[in-house]
């Protein structure tokens, strides 16, 4: 029987698992510290209130209950030996004879870890019902105070970092201040908010074509957004952001940007590069370890067509994550692996009620054809009859009515 | 200006502030430290994972939009002075013509209070993703354990009560115990969970006849739970439970024992009753304070016909709400106030899958109609069609699939 260790139940994970079910000489153990798949790039809808936790996650388990060959433990992994293929958690110790490494990845703060506090990032579902109670309660903080100052301070929203997380949060918190919230208050204007989107690079969507990045610009400008480009945080606090010299007064700071791969990898002992992450072979997997394969955003993948990094999205790791179960199975076989070639299927970023920016091979488009095409693609790509019916269901009613059904301040932040 | 403070956005205080709604002369303030209202009946199938948080709440200040005059303000209360009718909050001090005090109650711990962290209620939303976490987080560390003794200890869900929150809490743990998860997990088989409900008096459901207590009992005993009546709790530990002499290990107790009125109560400078609660007029105002009213579970109030305390249930929080407002407005006409007589509509309980006991007048029924009952009473007391929409989705996809779709382990406990 060949033992697979994957750690990590995010696209890359998942996929394995499921490419390897129910295949017979094979027994996988799936590790996370999670119980549940996120369906991460809608996570951002959770943090503006549209979506339920629930909506966009699923429990590992409950995908593969019907995969008998699959056993799935909650557990944090604390390191992996790539020579012996044993990894350590707080479960205890487990070998494979193949690892698969896809712990993801967390924002990156470029040697400033102490902003994290004060500008915390978007990668997991408690920092999204978090984000959410901050947001929100920084409307309830401004109606409280009945100095314009602070209420104005309140009432900045600062989003660092022009990806498509940081352009889907302006957009997002844009819309709430100038639809959903504007008639709910009675001493602030929540249509006063001023949402800032702060990027370093000379253009939003950097991995889009010039024209996509520009129509986003425009399409977020036209919300209200005050879009900065070429301009770096030089500081973070509690109650103010700081842009080249500027010094802006705001209490919501949301990180968006950067990239650092999980601690994990440090674990390995083998180099990696200046983002924390392993570079891997043509196969994905470590130099000299070839049964011991890293995936999606904790993977340095070049395109060996193009020797251009791989970006770090999701087809990338689900599509590597089929590729390693693959690769398992041709071993079993004896035959060749054949490298990892990523197939691009496009991307897409959505702005705003009826306004994305999609690119395909050679198509570039926008605006509401965009905007429909994005919103069938996350519902397809989502786990389970369920979750589909359901965030139609919040979709089409926030569609019709301008709400946002998840407007809840639940946990510290909001006692 | 007649200036109305009304403290908590419950049943009670939310039906208070609908209906002054927009009516002249009349001026609201609505506190309450949460941002939304909370539909509490379902709070146990957020805690069963059947719901999600935003599927039984709503923002009070979307609910009450449209009501000009009506301000709310997401605050702390601390406490009342009943002489001045002056309300101390953590966002300043307000006072008004008249105090409308629907703070809620807590569960009891009959004086051992240091029970509380062991065993939690189940009485606000962060508390139902808590008990959440707990309940499905304690399958996953059966799951890790190869220790019988252990994982024996983590499949022992205890409840403490048999109300109708013990009742409904005992019936979803042992259904999800045995559809939901069964199959689902490779070392442990979830069916051998054990739930067990303790109650100290000799039936369930006290507040219902003997002939559904003991249909309740039936059913529950026919989904495997251990129901133990008479029998009091004597120690509560974080790896066990004590019944009289009996030592049970669990690591998961579940407090739905007792009421106990919210400490604001306290600040009044009056006397209360043995459970905090404030004993009130036929008019349900503090006595020599008739412009000081105290609403539902706050209040110990008497029935007039029947010299009977009025239950803690959703019903005289929401009649108690309407009245309070009339009399107001009833003041301003300079009309008489009449006293606050309860309209009984019944109560029901439900057990689980198509099993429930009802009680309507002189009718008492249970099994499939009940439940039904159960069902459509419960839609529609919801707020607004979204949640209706949403609920009816959920529900109706767990009928069908035995499955339920807030599986989510969020939160300290989960990480």
């Amino acid at each position: 029987m060949t033992r697979v260790v994957i750690i990590g139940a995010g696209f890359a994970g998942l996929n394995a698992a499921k490419t390897l079910a129910n295949r017979p000489g094979v027994e996988v153990l799936l590790l996370d510290r999670a119980n549940h798949h996120l369906f991460q790039p809608l996570l951002y809808q959770v943090a503006t209130a549209a979506l339920s936790p629930a909506d966009i996650s699923a429990p590992v388990r409950s995908i593969l209950r019907r995969a008998r060959n699959v056993r799935v433990l909650m557990a944090e992994v604390r390191g992996v030996d790539p020579v012996t293929r044993r990894v350590d958690t707080d479960a205890g110790q487990f070998t494979g004879d193949y690892v698969l490494l896809g712990a993801g990845a967390t924002h990156a703060y470029f040697g400033h870890t102490d902003w994290e506090a004060a500008a915390p990032g978007l990668k997991t579902l408690p920092q999204a019902t978090a984000t959410r109670a901050r947001i929100l309660l920084a409307f309830e903080q401004a109606e409280r105070s009945d100095d314009p100052q602070s209420q104005r301070s309140w009432l900045n929203f600062v989003i660092v970092g022009g990806g498509p997380t940081g352009v889907e949060m302006a957009g997002a918190i844009a819309e709430m201040s100038r639809y959903t919230l504007a008639r709910d208050f009675r001493r602030i204007d929540p249509r006063q908010a001023r949402v800032l989107l702060v990027e370093a690079g000379l253009r939003l969507l950097p991995a889009f074509t010039a024209r996509s990045s520009a129509r986003a610009q425009r399409d977020l400008e036209a919300l209200g957004v005050d879009v900065r480009l070429g301009s770096a945080v030089t500081d973070v606090a509690t109650d103010s952001v700081t842009i080249g010299g500027e010094r802006i007064a705001t209490r919501t700071i949301i990180w968006a940007a950067g990239v650092r791969a999980a601690p994990l990898a440090q674990s390995l002992g083998v180099p990696l590069d200046r983002a924390g992450r392993v570079p891997v072979t043509a196969g994905i997997t470590i130099p000299g370890h070839e049964r011991v394969f890293v995936l999606g955003d904790l993977a340095a993948a070049t395109d060996p067509r193009t020797q251009r990094p791989l970006p770090g999205v999701a087809q990338v790791a689900l599509q590597q994550g089929r590729y390693a179960a693959n690769a398992i199975l041709a071993d079993l076989r004896g035959a060749p692996r054949g490298v990892f070639l990523y197939r691009d299927k496009g991307q897409m970023a959505t702005i705003g009620r009826q306004r994305a920016v999609c690119e395909i091979g050679a198509l570039r488009f926008g605006g509401r054809l965009a905007w429909w095409l994005w919103l069938t693609v996350h519902i397809m790509g989502l786990t389970g009859f369920r979750s589909r019916a359901s965030v139609m269901l919040q979709w089409g009613w926030s569609f019709l009515t301008y709400g946002r059904g998840a407007r809840l301040i639940i946990g510290r932040e909001g006692r």
